[in-house]
């Protein structure tokens, strides 16, 4: 970034709002950084853990003044706050989100924003799945990627200024189409969240100390907060169902060697997925 | 333990046998460690690294003199090394292991050793998807279960000085059925590992970089290596197509609630699954 913000406006204090607020304020990003969110208490708590140095209730309010603004809802409350944002940002306001999904959000920022407001698609590839400022990194984005999607539409200098500030904060920036992200997240991140979900779902509670690190490594995703993943699996629902498609296609490979008593298929299929999670390290 | 082992052998050097040998020695459990391999070289690691004491490659010869033998080896290979154990056992001998799959190991040990050497099934339910001496951990088995599946047929002594090795290791101590064993691992452990063997086995390699912690996570476990995996599904065949059954079942809930678009349904399924894995902690 050339010069910090006069004003960092983040929605959403949780873990990622958090984090971002954290690492922006360790940077020097912005001179000032403003929580908005409904949780007075959970607000002045990101205070205290040094996230924001202020916080509004009202994003009407909160939004004045901001030279950037990031959404860090879940996603579907994005879209409407969007509009509510756009209605009284001032000329100089860029908008972004954090959001896991990007083709419902483009499509309802680019309709539903006046012109003068940009906004530029976002989502940084970190995460976990506990929630709450408490938890909050400020090293969270360190060497990770963050997407994202612009459009025709979108300004470039706007998409230059949030690619300056996700690089300030420590991320690798990545281009694409929103409908690419999502199907790509789709794979990478939907599907084994539902997958995770799955599997801890069928365990019977006696069986509980029966799991090792292979099922909790395995499962983990699986705590991660309903009301953040059900509104992620509506909005991206074409995508999961064809990534779920491919799954249980391969899964179905397995299940016929299994049934069929044939090794060699399963140790060839084993052999590809370890090639492949090989190559990903730890 | 009363008093320490004065000869315990090793059959198979590796993460989980070399643990086993670090531990034993670092808390006194036996007056010597003896490691039986084919690889001259990883049991000399497996010396330098203080695993074990001495090796040999003939387990007709280094079973010789044993207290106790553990089998770490694949689980379709310790059939016929218990076998050769057993002609080879002295009076005294008693053999275990830790293999993922009892019912096999169990019926073979129980039909083919000679009356007079006693076998007691064993599984630690610890390990990694890493594998060698040199990943070999002394504290692998702190506070983890292992589980023993004795039958009618084991001598209550032999199943006495297996429990109480495996608690002076550190861990404790589970008793069940060779069966009751299999099915329940079937569902906490080699279904996960199925199911993030297909999940890894589908990513296409361009969205490599596209993966965050929840995918590393939910593949973790895909790393291991296949021949150590393909004769555990051989092996517990019937009781992985039942668990993958009912995982088939509970994804086509999520799939139909995803088709039907019904939230509700998708929330409840999440919610379902966080309640279980957030029992089970970090």
């Amino acid at each position: 970034m050339q010069a910090p913000l006069n004003s960092l406006v983040i929605v959403g204090v949780g873990l990622i709002g958090g984090s971002i607020g954290l690492a922006a304020k360790r940077r020097g990003l912005a001179r000032r950084v403003r929580g908005v969110g409904r949780d007075a208490g959970k607000l002045q708590q990101a205070i205290d853990l040094g996230a924001i140095d202020e916080f509004s209730l009202d994003l009407s309010e909160g939004i004045r003044d901001a030279d950037l603004a990031i959404f860090c809802t879940p996603v579907n409350r994005i879209p409407e706050q969007i509009k509510v944002a756009g209605a009284h940002a001032s000329r100089s306001t860029i908008l972004t989100d954090a959001g896991s999904t990007k083709t419902d959000i483009v499509r309802a920022a680019e309709s539903d924003l006046p012109r003068h407001v940009p906004f530029v698609g976002g989502h940084p590839l970190a995460g976990s799945e506990r929630k709450g400022p408490e938890h909050a990194d400020p090293n969270l984005f360190t060497g990770r990627w963050t997407v994202l999607t612009p459009t025709e539409q979108t300004p470039s200098a706007a998409v230059e200024v949030v690619q300056s500030f996700w690089q300030a904060l420590g991320a690798r920036v990545r281009i694409m189409a929103p409908g690419d992200h999502d199907q790509a997240l789709a794979l990478t991140s939907h599907l084994p969240h539902l997958v995770a979900s799955v599997l801890a779902g069928i365990l019977p509670d006696p069986l509980r100390d029966l799991t090792a690190t292979g099922f909790r490594d395995t499962t983990r995703v699986a705590g991660g907060d309903p009301d953040v993943w059900t509104p992620i699996f509506q909005q991206n629902r074409d995508a999961v169902l064809a990534a779920l498609a491919q799954f249980v296609d391969r899964l179905d490979q397995f299940r016929h060697a299994l049934d069929a008593n044939e090794p060699a298929v399963i140790d060839r299929l084993l052999a590809q997925g370890k090639r492949i999670r090989d190559a990903l390290g730890s």
